[in-house]
């Protein structure tokens, strides 16, 4: 199929007009392979027809991808109007598994397959006129125009494998081959699994924003992981190896499964992988358009659930440590195969992009060294649940293409399938799919000592976390400098020395000002009472990467990335103690201190006396004791009797600094006049809190 | 009673050290006659006896004029700490009608009469050694220290005369009668009461804080009346002369009383005057330590309630309009008799100041010219609640001493009595009780056309409500400009030839904008739709005063007033029209404006689409339409099917402001790209909020 032989184009290097002529070409390409797929449908039925009950049905994606085009090329000022808005509404939504309670087939009254297809040629047109039209200048990069023409085209060559799912799933006789004849037929003698070894080390994985080829957002960053030595399967789990599993009675021994697996596989009476088809006491395979024999040398295809469920078993039948390989774990075999990126190939080297079948085929058909299908023939599930790299960002065009699925629910998926093309086939190419889900994938195991660290990284969502993660990593606004840098420079002012001194940060919340204090001092012990707040700052200090949304207008949000790199925050002398700890009830050992903060801290207490009262017991002599609040105090949290003012007593308006001076006078000195320290607190794109706050500075009689 | 004529000292003119002596002695014989007042307890257990069931026995205030000393001045910071810190809290609070709630006699164990001796005496030394140390110098204003140390003394001149009253109500075997033995013996004749004439016109009230006197906060300020031809009784009401209304079944007729009044009369069983007692069929009358026979000569002393009631009863007999005097009214009396204030007095001219009796007198034995009484004998009661003046602020050390009073419910008593000293006796006094209330008073009733205008002026203190007062008539804070003040400026940019012009303000607020853009359009109508908001802007058009009340720390707030004077606004071509209106259902007579501002307005709609289509039909052709928004949508306000941005539609995010040029686009052009307006809202002293709306300003086709 040499003539959708679709290769994602080098954005950086060549000449422009060039260039344009190459994404022309690959934009017309791609736009025919998926008008091609869509000729496996014999009859128009066919599209109206639910291939998933919990999936559109195929004139959906037929219309979706041109409606994609329109969408983003408007958002982008690319295309001055919508070309039929209705269109442009009815297919935009409904993708995928993130909106199935939206999809509700009554709201649906889809329009014919010739609207359909004349809407397609239409778009087609335009947006081959834009590409000849719009200036070019390279490199293509996230801000060129081009960009979103190209997202539009890789957005195309995924739905072209995920509708080519769905086609797997209608009626055969609905079904024609088309231009997807070239299924391999042959059934290869089976070759016998084994595990080679592949030596660990450090890898580095994620791409710059400089690399030549187009990527989704979340391929883009920087993550470090070391591996141990380990062993990977030679080949693809075939059928004739997963069937050992089935005929251990697999599918129906609870201990093999995780409890998601089966629960899965009891809420669909799974039996065996979803593509074979039982007839009486044999197997067919069900191929994209056809019912074939079962061919017992191609790769089992299978979801997460099951393949977790084979290695469990083999483990127990091997005494082996197996598993799904991780993410870096698969770059490893990568990297120990040599592998070339996709513009690189002249031939694939693997059973991908269409260069060789239109099936999947033995596992033993394709070598890359020692090993078969490293990439291509089918998808290879890992252990890792998808999250962006360090250093992710969202791309404004497109800003919910992965967030969505950074939920610790959606396992990566790498090495492409036989129909994976362009931005698929390559190397740094990250796709994920919900555990459950099937796709064009199989597995390979591998075997290792090393647990799988499982990193979800999620989004902060909790807003009054993420509120504070804004105002401690995030941009000053107003004009108004961060607290925790406002109260870092109250530090560097009282305190000398600090190399060798100790700091407690009493109300520490998602610990910038303990992160820039570790720069200075010997060693920085901060506490919140609430792991809600303190969990960022852990989390941040372990991986170096915190993660939160923010309000923008009314209910849409921006994605924010905070690296501990970025913040010019060198490798401090000890690292910050972060301790979820009641500041009303301080253990013994918070004590000795040189220098102690409590901003905001009174307030959210519920007998602010208290503190002030036993603050000087935790405090060596001379040492210098930060006091801040805005006194907002809320009866909910303090009551009326506890608060240090802000009332009136005898009559006579009582204000909390004279309440505060009075406390801390017997066993401190004041060191300065009380101070006030404006602050910001950002609310959404619109909304700021901008509050003032008194400091007070003591040292330790 | 020579020693303690006690006038208040002229505190701008003089010399210094003279001025200090003056001082100190004003402050020992107050000091000393509260002293003796005391001295009429004949038994220490006088001391802790409820002379009224809800007042504190006299020991809290034989403490209280001390303690209030000592706590305003720590709080001014003249003295260090406090002296008894026990006292000065159990003495604090308590002292009037505002406190009932709170007075439970078991949470106060009373000290011993010579403790509180003793703790006198010590506050008497110490704030006399501070009156000798203090650096003095002239004029002592508001700011000046020795301002509280006055406060202090006219406190204690107050407290002498209503303590005066609670004795008045103690068993008189309990009471001896120490210096105060010059009570008035004789009943004179009877003198026939009658009505003369005053000539009526426009009278100014209030004093400047320049005033050489001291003043109680509520003296200050301007209030300008005009009063038409009235007619005034020559004596106040006899006891006599109010006899006649209880012979006449006064006490049992429902309709001589208000609602109010008939309410206190049935709860207390009153058949007449508190003071008068019943001797089977005759009556005594009670002074302050002693029962003497019946003095019919003697003014009638009763609340409001009771000489409202004998207005209505003897307007009934008469066929007259009778009521009681306003207090602008008591002035053009005082005027008319040409009454010098008291410093200017070589004897009193009345029976006032404790110069003449120590108890009350004939109404017909001190003469001021045609009329008897103006000042002295008793206080006179008026048809006016107490308010303050247009101006009025509120002294930093005292801040409710007249604020909560200024509730509808105070009725203003002029004049003094026999035993009023100080303050009390000079012609800007302004005391007020509640209308039920006993105090050495009477009255003296007028006969006039005009119906009293009952300003009640109270501060707005409705949270939302006074913020946005503050937001258009407050301070500016963090250096932005107040938002109404912004888009005036936004107006005048825009809008050629107001004077020329009609505008429409859709969602006025507390109308800062719609007073600003009247010195310049031809007309505005200013709209809001909420009463609430609407009604502190048209309280200010009418009495040109606006009051409201912020927080500040806790729970303690800032009293604010706004004079439309001090904004420098001019006399407007024509008055703002102030309507009460839903934006969503406009009357049909909003119509052909020159322009329409509709601020902050989208987001208070169930429906803001509705008025962006429709808004074109109230415009002229060429007419401005100013929108601002800060699109912060409320799902309870505007169900989300209804907001015009902040949402992904067809998984693309919208702007509001797309959505806005959508619909204006068809009846509308655009007059320059739309821009951020930023604004402050203040929460409290320590807490602000800043918005950034969205203007775009559109010129109708």
């Amino acid at each position: 199929m040499e003539e959708f032989n679709i290769k994602t184009p080098n954005l950086v290097e060549g000449i422009s007009d060039l260039k344009r002529q190459e994404i022309l070409d690959y934009f017309n390409r791609t736009f025919e392979l998926d008008t091609k797929l869509y000729e496996t449908l014999q009859v128009e039925d066919a599209f109206y027809m639910r291939a998933d009950p919990l999936r559109h049905p195929l004139i959906f994606y037929y219309g979706h991808t041109s409606c994609f085009f329109v969408n983003k090329l408007v958002l982008a000022g690319l295309l001055p109007s919508h070309i039929n808005p209705e269109f442009e509404s009815m297919f935009a939504i409904g993708v995928d598994e993130m909106s199935w309670d939206d999809l509700n087939e009554k709201n649906y009254n889809w329009p014919s397959v010739d609207e359909v297809r004349f809407y397609r040629k239409t778009v087609q047109k335009t947006v081959a006129q834009l590409i000849k039209d719009l200036p070019l200048q390279l490199p293509i990069n996230w801000e060129n125009p081009f960009w979103p023409i190209i997202m539009g085209i890789e957005h195309q060559n995924i739905h072209i494998e995920t509708s080519s799912v769905l086609i797997r799933q209608l009626p055969v006789d609905k079904l024609q081959n088309g231009i997807f004849n070239e299924v391999y037929k042959e059934d290869n003698e089976i070759p016998t699994n084994e595990l080679l070894p592949i030596k660990g080390g450090e890898i580095s994985l994620g791409k710059s924003h400089q690399h030549y080829l187009y990527g989704w957002d979340l391929e883009y960053g920087n993550h470090k992981e070391t591996i141990e030595d380990f062993k990977v399967a030679k080949y693809l789990v075939s059928n004739a190896e997963f069937y050992e599993f089935i005929k251990d009675n697999g599918y129906h021994t609870e201990q093999w499964w995780t409890e998601e697996g089966w629960s899965w596989k009891n809420y669909k009476q799974a039996e065996h992988p979803q593509f074979w088809v039982k007839e009486s006491n044999s197997y067919k395979l069900r191929l994209m358009t056809q019912v074939v024999p079962m061919k017992w040398s191609f790769p089992a295809e299978i979801n997460y659930l099951e393949a977790k469920a084979f290695c469990n078993w083999k483990s127990a039948k091997t005494s082996k440590k197996l598993r799904l390989p991780t993410e870096a774990e698969w770059y490893k075999l990568v990297n120990h195969c040599k592998i070339k990126d996709a513009d690189q190939w002249n031939v694939a080297p693997g059973n991908i992009n269409l260069e060789h079948y239109t099936s999947s085929c033995p596992v033993n058909k394709f070598s890359f060294g020692d090993f078969f299908d490293v990439m291509g023939n089918v998808w290879q599930w890992t252990e890792t649940p998808i999250t962006g790299y360090a250093g992710f960002k969202v791309h404004p065009l497109y800003d919910d293409f992965s967030t969505p699925t950074f939920d610790g629910k959606h396992n990566l998926i790498k090495g492409g399938s036989w129909i994976s093309t362009g931005n698929e086939a390559t190397l740094h190419a990250r796709y994920a799919f919900r555990r459950h889900f099937y796709q064009h994938a199989g597995f390979r195991y591998v075997e290792s000592e090393q647990e799988p660290e499982i990193r979800v990284d999620s989004y902060v969502t909790d807003e009054e976390v993420a509120i504070s993660c804004e105002q401690n990593y995030g941009a000053n606004y107003l004009g108004i400098e961060k607290l925790p840098l406002q109260l870092n420079e109250i530090l560097k002012k009282h305190i000398a020395n600090p190399s060798t001194k100790n700091l407690l940060d009493l109300n520490c919340n998602t610990g910038r000002l303990a992160f820039e204090a570790a720069q200075n001092f010997k060693q920085v012990t901060a506490i919140d009472a609430s792991a809600r707040f303190i969990q960022p700052a852990i989390e941040l200090q372990k991986n170096g990467l915190l993660r939160y949304v923010v309000k923008d207008e009314g209910d849409l949000q921006v994605f924010k990335d905070v690296l501990l790199n970025n913040l010019r925050l060198e490798k401090p002398i000890n690292p910050v103690l972060f301790m979820q700890d009641d500041a009303m009830k301080l253990k013994e050992r918070y004590k000795d201190f040189d220098a102690i903060v409590a901003f905001n801290l009174l307030e959210e207490l519920q007998n602010p006396q208290l503190l002030l009262n036993e603050i000087h017991k935790r405090i060596r002599k001379d040492g210098i004791f930060i006091l801040g609040s805005s006194y907002q105090w809320n009866k909910a949290i303090t009551p009326k009797e506890n608060w240090l003012g802000g009332f009136k007593k005898d009559g006579e308006p009582v204000k909390s600094i004279e309440t505060i001076q009075h406390i801390l006078s017997s066993q401190f000195t004041l060191v300065e006049k009380p101070f006030d320290l404006k602050y910001l607190t950002r609310k959404s794109s619109r909304d700021f809190d901008v509050i003032i706050s008194e400091v007070s500075i003591w040292k330790k009689k």
